[in-house]
């Protein structure tokens, strides 16, 4: 298809015909430039492009900020038998399989608790789930044999809340919070406090530097949510599974492929397996991020071909989780500060 | 832990700690030795092999074909602090996250046509799944754009009616259904006959013999159900790849843990990726497979520690989509007749 090569020629090399079809598909059904990326499962900076050569060609044109598809393009989409996105997923689990409403009382105190928590800021990449994504991962997680008598670490994820939704569900045998963020882990101590959680503890650390003792091979399971440079995700789970004890400890995270292509995510799990891990489950679309305040001030804002901000929810990452099998690799160098957050395919922080 | 070098002196090796724990939480809540092997997600003889253990140790008593943790055994269950089985998940789509009423006149089509299917027979390891879990496939692959407009091959797998099940949904440019056994063939034919079903083949063929041309990279989606060992999986995916046509074209198959260890999915992700995949779905316990009627000649039933036949579902596996990244390698080798059906994970054929 010369759509393709001409976004190509666009220095967007990690795409392929399926992705086009892709994006044609989601333009059926919405001319919303959000929703599009959502249901294309592309980068940001691919559908942009992508848009820009269908609307140079023809296929499309922008009217108001909404991205319509021109009579030449509906000719594209029947020439091609395009289809048009589909959703299928379970409106009662939102497609995670696992529904936040199994334990009613632990989401209404979540929920509670989490309405003072504090706003997400763009210096640290912040962007939180919905509750319902932080319920959802803490039963997936204790469903899984991970929780209930566990030394649990969370690791720089503390703006989605998960290591306080840990701590309020209880059961574990430890838990330690680490983030960069003091407002968080303020917040996080001044809950514990209030309530008088036992055996967890929140705490600010900056994962550039390199663990202490404390740290390296003394837990179970860990979590986290990196940065989708390959650098940044290299980093944080080698540090994740740094802290792991022993074989068949189990590592939770999000990735997405609104910030990463699937050519990444290929090295992703290249990584995961040469490491040592082995991957359990890998479920789309079970992290919602709510929409973040600095939206405007992204990458994303600004090469969007539209002015329109987002108006729902259309950035999702797929659930991770390894196991690790005997003789993993644990490493715990320094990691350098360009390894965060830009790079050609991410545009979201 | 005693336990696990006991079980690994004899000859268990791919088993952690996990693994006994997980065995521990399933018989906090049931005494029925093929729940075990659900709820541990661990192969029949691994499970077999530590219930024996446990057995000579105290920690359990077998009365009646049931499996009872002694006071010894809830002692130990207490001083580890280990978790019984938990299920959280939906009910609605049966942790599918993509529930079969999404088309509910499709289901019912399915139901109604399929109960007239040959019986599973052993000499093929056939063994079929629920026909939710067989709608649920299809509906997952339209919702991911892999049935509109596209040519698809359904290869060895159709003891679960999945190709006939994608011929009755529709949408598809071309669809061939390939199997080794003639009585499914014959089925699906009459079915497509009857229907006037349109661009769909159905045809007798044996997966060992190399492809010929006229499938070498002529459809954009596979499917298969592979045996768990890994000369086996090695080939009925090499196959499945060596069908499609160009990057971005996708394959489906379960996986389970009920036949192969979790050290075994690691050589077949490290394989996947070699061959030039990338992993964008693992759904554990998507596939339901219903009792077979073979089940008393089977490997399973010789080695289980009791003699109660299954009672229920305990046999499920888990969904993986792989999509296939630019430089994918196709082969095409005969096959030999020993990588099929038995080793020392396996027991269900």
């Amino acid at each position: 298809m010369e759509i393709l090569k001409e976004a190509q020629a666009k220095k967007v090399q990690n795409i392929y015909r399926r992705n086009i079809e892709r994006v044609l598909g989601a333009l059926l059904v919405t001319s919303d430039f959000w929703k599009v990326v959502d249901y294309s499962d592309l980068p940001v900076p691919y559908t942009s492009t992508i848009i820009k050569v269908l609307e140079e060609k023809g296929y499309v044109k922008i009217e108001n900020d909404e991205i319509l598809l021109t009579e030449k393009g509906l000719e594209l989409v029947k020439e091609y038998n395009i289809a048009p996105y589909k959703d299928f997923s379970c409106e009662a689990c939102q497609g995670r399989g696992v529904p936040f409403y199994k334990n009613i009382d632990f989401y209404r105190t979540f929920v509670e608790i989490a309405k003072d928590r504090p706003e997400p800021v763009q210096q640290f990449d912040q962007g939180a789930v919905t509750p319902e994504t932080t319920v959802s991962r803490v039963l997936h997680m204790d469903m899984r044999g991970d929780i209930e008598g566990k030394e649990i670490i969370v690791m720089g994820a503390e703006d989605d809340l998960t290591g306080l939704a840990i701590a309020l569900y209880g059961g574990y045998k430890r838990l330690l919070i680490i983030d960069i963020d003091e407002r968080l882990i303020e917040f996080d101590n001044k809950i514990i406090k209030e309530l008088g959680l036992k055996n967890v503890e929140a705490r600010v650390h900056d994962l550039r530097n390199p663990y202490t003792e404390e740290f390296l091979g003394k837990f179970d399971v860990f979590v986290t949510d990196p940065p989708e440079t390959f650098a940044a995700f290299k980093a944080f789970i080698a540090r994740g599974i740094a802290t792991i004890k022993e074989h068949g400890g189990a590592g939770y995270f999000g990735l997405t492929l609104r910030d990463s292509s699937i050519f990444r995510w290929q090295k992703f799990q290249k990584e995961l397996l040469r490491i040592g891990a082995v991957i359990t489950d890998i479920i789309q679309d079970f992290n919602d991020y709510m929409n973040w305040g600095y939206h405007e001030e992204t990458k994303a804002a600004q090469i969007a071909p539209v002015n329109k901000a987002p108006e729902d929810i259309w950035y999702r990452s797929a659930w991770y989780r390894i196991e690790l099998l005997p003789g993993f690799e644990r490493t715990n160098e320094p990691i350098s500060d360009e390894v965060f957050y830009l790079d050609e395919e991410g545009s979201t922080t």
